[in-house]
Order: C-alpha cells, then structure tokens, then sequence
C-alpha cells in the first residue's frame, strides 16, 4: 500500500489515491484552489483515476477529502477570471464540467461517498450520483446556486426533486438552505450519520463487507439500480451545462457570479 | 401600489392582484361560492390573472387566500347543481379544470404559495404544481377523493407519489388521511411551516429574497427542473380530467357527490 | 363465510382465501417451506386466488399472513436443490418469478398489505407493488441481496428508489439493512403502524371502509397511480428476473447461495 500511495503521489497533484482491501480510496487534496475547490485540472485528475478504478479490480469505489471540508464546488475564482479575460472560455469549462459529471454517471461500480465537512454546490449535486453517501456529524449540505447567480449542476435539477421531493429540491436549489447531516439524512441525500470521532472507522468497516460482496451481484444491482436513469441523468447534465454556458457567456451571468464572490471576500482580477 | 389594488378590485371579484417588490400576489377571495371553493369563474379570473403575471416583469407569483381558509377545492354544490341540470356539463367542467390546471404546469416562472388555513381537494392538489409551499401551523390537507366518490385532479396522481412515495400518496387519495402542517413538511408537500403570528412576514421576507435573484437564473432553474416532467404533467392531466368527466357523467358517479353533501349538510337543489 | 373457507381450504395447500365484507382475504399459510417463503407452487397457487379476486366483485384485496413471520421471501433451500440437481432449472424459476410480480404489476384493484411479523427479500420488496401497507410493530422489513448473493426482485429496483429516494433504497439492496416498522414508514415503505394487539381489528376496520367507496372510483384512481408506471414496472420485472437467471446459472451465483445459506444453518443436499 505505501509504494502505491508513493506512486499516486506522483501521478496527481490535487487527489490522493489508494486501492486496498478490494476498494479504490479517492481524496480530494486540492492544490490549487482553495477548500477543496473543483479547478479543471483536478476533475481530469479525478477522471483519471476513476477510468483506472473502472477497469482494474476494485469492488468499490470509496470518494472523501483529506481535508476537513469535502468539497466547496467548481472553483468560481479561476472561473471567474477565465471569463473576465475571454467569455468564450464558457464553452470549455461548460464542456469540462460535462465530462466530469458524466464520468460519475457512467461509472459501473458502487461508488461510496464520506463527507466530513462541508459540501457545497457541485460538492454536494455529485452525491446524487453516488450509491451511499456516509456523512459525519460536522458535515453540512448547500447548493446556493440562486444566490450565486448560478443554475443547477451535476444532475442536480434531476436526482434532487427524486430523492427529496420536487419542493424540498426547490428550497436547497432556489433559496439555497444549508442542510445540517441529520437533515441531509432524513431528506434522504445521506444515507447514514456518524459522530466525527469514529466517522473514519466506521465507513472503513462497511465498505470492506460491501467490497466482500461478490463482483456479479454488485455489478448486477448497480446496473438495475442506474440503467433505467442513465439516460435521463445524461439529458439532465447536457442540459445543465447548456444553461451554465449561456450565463457565463452573458454578461449579467459573470456581473452576478463577481458579485457574490466580492461579498465572500475573495480576491478576484 | 393602491391606486394598483383598486384596479385590480375593479378587473376581478374572486381574486384580490397586487404587484410590488418584484413579486405578483395573487390571493383568493372568492364570493361566488363559500369557504374559497373554486367555480369555473374564479378559475378564469386565476388564469387571466396568471397570464399577466406571466407576460409582466414579476420575477415571482405569490398565491395565497384573503381568508382562513386556503383553497376548499372544486365548488362542488355548483357543479351538482350543473350537472343534475344536464349530464352534459359534465364535459364542460372537465375542460375548464384541465385548463385551469395547465396554466399552472406551464407557467415558466416560480411560484410560491402560501398556506394559511385549510387545503381541501384541488387546493391541496395544485400545491404539487408549485415550486415552494409555505405553511402556517393553522394549514392543514386534505384529498379525500374516494369518500368523496371522485377520482383526483390537480396532477395530484403524478406529482403526490413522487412527493412522499406512492404509499403515502395512496393513503391520502384513497383513505383521505387529513396532515397537519408539520405532517406535510415531513411528506415533502410543504417546504417550511411558520407560527400563525408572523406568518405573512416570514413569508414576504423570502419571497423579495427571491425576487431579488437575476430573472434568467430563476427561469434557467425553474426551467431545469419542471422541464422535464412537464409533458408527464400534461398528460395526468388530461388523464384525470377524462376520468372525472366519466365519473360526473355516470348517475353512479353524481349520486355518490350528493351523497357527500348531504353529509356535509350543503343545500342542495 | 364458513363454507367459503371450507371451500378454499380443499382448494389451496399454501393459502387462506376468503372473501368477506367486498374484499378477498388472501393470506400466506405456506405448508412447502418454512417461515412463510414463497415456492413455485404457493406462488402459483397465490396467482390463481388473486385472478379470481380480479374477476368477481371483490373491491379490495388484502393481502397478509397466518403465521408470525409476514414472508420470507423466495424459498432458497428449494431453489438451491433445483440449481445444483441442474442449473437449467434457473429459467423456470426465474419465469415463475417473472409470471407472480406481473400478476401484482397488472392487478386493477386496490392491493392493501396487512404485515404482523418478519418481511424479507421478496416479502417486502412485493409491499412496493401494493397500494397501501399496514404493519404491526412487531414487523420488519429487509433485503438483503447482495449478502445473500442475490441482485433485487418483486420491481425492488424500480419502487425503492422511488419510495424512499435512490440513497436509501441503495442501503436496503446494497447492505442489507433492516428496518423496524417505524423506520419503513418513514422511508414510505409502510403506510401506517399499529401496536399488535389491536393491529387485525384496525386494518379490517381501514379495508372495510375502502371496500364500500364506489368500486368506479376506486378502478379510475386506481388506474390513474398505475397506469403511468405500469410498462416500467414490467421492464424492471424483466431485467430483475434475467439478472436472478444468469446468477442462478453461474457456478459462482449458486456457490454463494449455498455459503449464505449454511451459514443461516438451513439443510441443504
């Protein structure tokens, strides 16, 4: 395990990655952004190793940070900067952002989730695309797209109004409630709540027994579980991300995604 | 504002329309039947008043009642009446409904209702249809459609079993179960519950928060999420509106209606 | 009554049928198996009750159990002597398999679960093909395929999700977790639960009522839940059953079977 760690350290900047005991343990590690902030060049990175996760051996694929918050969701700084600079670089971030969700809704194997802090936009849409998503006490869940001048991402407008209710969705999407992990839980966005102190362990033992399972029968329930959605998931990203260009092209769209940022006190261009 | 309210007294009878801070408030007031229960007229006056809503520079449509109660649902004394005078209007009845509900599953802006009291039948039903649900502890719900002996409308069999699963859909079309206001935040058909005391602050004060987001995000998002079920919604529609039309054009299917009313102690002709 | 039950009892080995009140009583007295698990021929038996139940003039059909244990799903002692005398044997099975879910997918009349005690497997994964689900406290419910080998049946793939949100059904299917009765009618499993001693007198009090609503009502609402979901419950049907086919025919499908099974100290061949 160690010369593997050693070896993923080489191959990646912004993710550590491991395989052991029949899984493939990916952490968010981010370099070059700011809390765990999703830049490009870590979602090819993420695709990467999940390209590697799908074809070796891994029983499962288990997602988490290293650091204390899980994700903060596409890094809106370098996007803004990008689009100040050229507006026509909407198109590729657009596509960008396309291929990373789409690698998830692709993705055969069960994929597990460990959210330790907080989650935010993209950060908290991607768990739609997961199998189990274990979450620990300190976690929170926020996708303020409205208030960002941002519409929905990474399936969001899709997998929220199905796991918790159309109007539930509309609060988290429209009027950006931040979701403690009990309430996640019962919303059905998190599968089961652990308390910090034993979060680590606790997944650890059920994605071993998960991984014990055999190959055919996860495989099997992935695809009954996905198939009939796959397609659907598929239009829901397309058409995310045809929405996201048009407001990033705009100049309204770019005005309003500066505005926010100068209210987070981030330093922009 | 005034000089707008008394317009707006003089263009409709059964709806009170007012326009301020970005938001269109629409609230019932209907004096053509009791306990705001809709005829085929205040339906007409929504649909106008809709129309404009959504042809103006509202950002959002506020819908709520001048009186206790929310919405009674179909004025069913006036449609007995109709149809003890002539089977024929059964067709009629079922063309204004699937209108007056088509204007709601089309109208491209968000709406948010505002629920102060109790919510019978169609005016539970129509609480599917819009995309944030503020309720009072005062509110309550209620579809009893079998007891009734009517089959449901509003795309209430399309958008409650999606809501809080099909068995507790089917609980409340079929058995008529009654939810308090907490009940129905729980079951996903109301997104937040107020104290009666500072219900129409709270609730103002959320509704200019929304207001106050960029028009094309609130149509992009509103857009990503109901695009996709709205041809499902069309056809619930149109499913339950011909299901009701064989119901009230069958002697079966009005004597179990006045049966109902006589329980309930309405006059009837 | 006593002579229908008279009547049933010469006609059926595994089933108590009786019709009652404008609703047939249908309840699980498995003699083939232990713990009420469903062979080929009480769910054959169980077919020819509910296709007369679905001609006469029954209203309702209530479905339940004699014995403590609900049902415990597929008999997998039965099925693993069959497998291992000739794995050929996995497309009858899973034909008849197949053959017993349509007749829940197609069957027009409300279907109301009376659940006292353990439901397991397919014992539970039927509750999301029935309309409403009444549980005693002292029942549970669980599914725990991919421990026992096993991918979901009984349309578990396609109602689970949608009951109780993707997430949550992925732990039942995934991890085998079970449930109490509270539990499941949290996540929308069970309609509602009542404490033992009185939980025969509460639902027949519940069917009964149901049973005297307008039989035109109860097929038209009925219908309208239903219909919209039908030709997708039969492809989840058909994809589940092919799935349990090539599991069933592969020697490492089977070789779990059997481990999971000695390791529940079942005599196997």
């Amino acid at each position: 395990i160690r010369a593997r760690q050693a070896e993923s350290a080489y191959q990646y900047r912004d993710i550590l990655v491991c395989k052991q005991d029949g899984y493939t343990h990916l952490q968010l590690s981010i370099k070059s952004a700011d809390d765990n902030a999703l830049t490009l060049e870590a979602m090819k990175e993420m695709q990467a190793a999940m390209a590697l996760a799908a074809a070796d051996d891994s029983q499962i694929l288990l997602l988490g940070a290293v650091d204390g918050t899980f994700c903060s969701g596409l890094d809106l700084v370098t996007l803004v900067k990008m689009l100040v600079e050229n507006k026509q670089q909407s198109t590729r971030i657009a596509e960008g952002l396309r291929d990373f969700v789409s690698a998830f809704i692709y993705f055969r194997k069960p994929i597990v989730a460990a959210v330790g802090g907080p989650a935010v936009g993209l950060g908290a849409a991607l768990l739609g695309l997961c199998d189990i998503v274990f979450a620990s006490e300190k976690a929170s869940f926020e996708t303020p797209y409205a208030v960002m001048g941002q519409s929905p991402e990474g399936c969001a407008s899709y997998t929220f109004p199905r796991t918790m209710g159309y109007l539930a969705a509309c609060e988290l999407l429209f009027c950006g409630r931040k979701l403690t992990a009990e309430e996640a839980c019962t919303k059905g966005l998190v599968s089961q709540v652990f308390w910090p102190g034993c979060f680590t362990q606790e997944v650890i033992v059920r994605v071993r027994e998960l991984a014990a399972c055999r190959t055919m029968v996860l495989m099997e329930t992935k695809e009954l579980l996905r198939s009939v959605m796959r397609s659907e998931l598929d239009l829901a990203n397309q058409r995310e991300c045809d929405a996201l260009q048009r407001i990033w092209s705009s100049s309204e769209g770019v005005n309003s995604l500066i505005s926010y940022l100068r209210k987070q006190d981030k330093v922009l261009p």
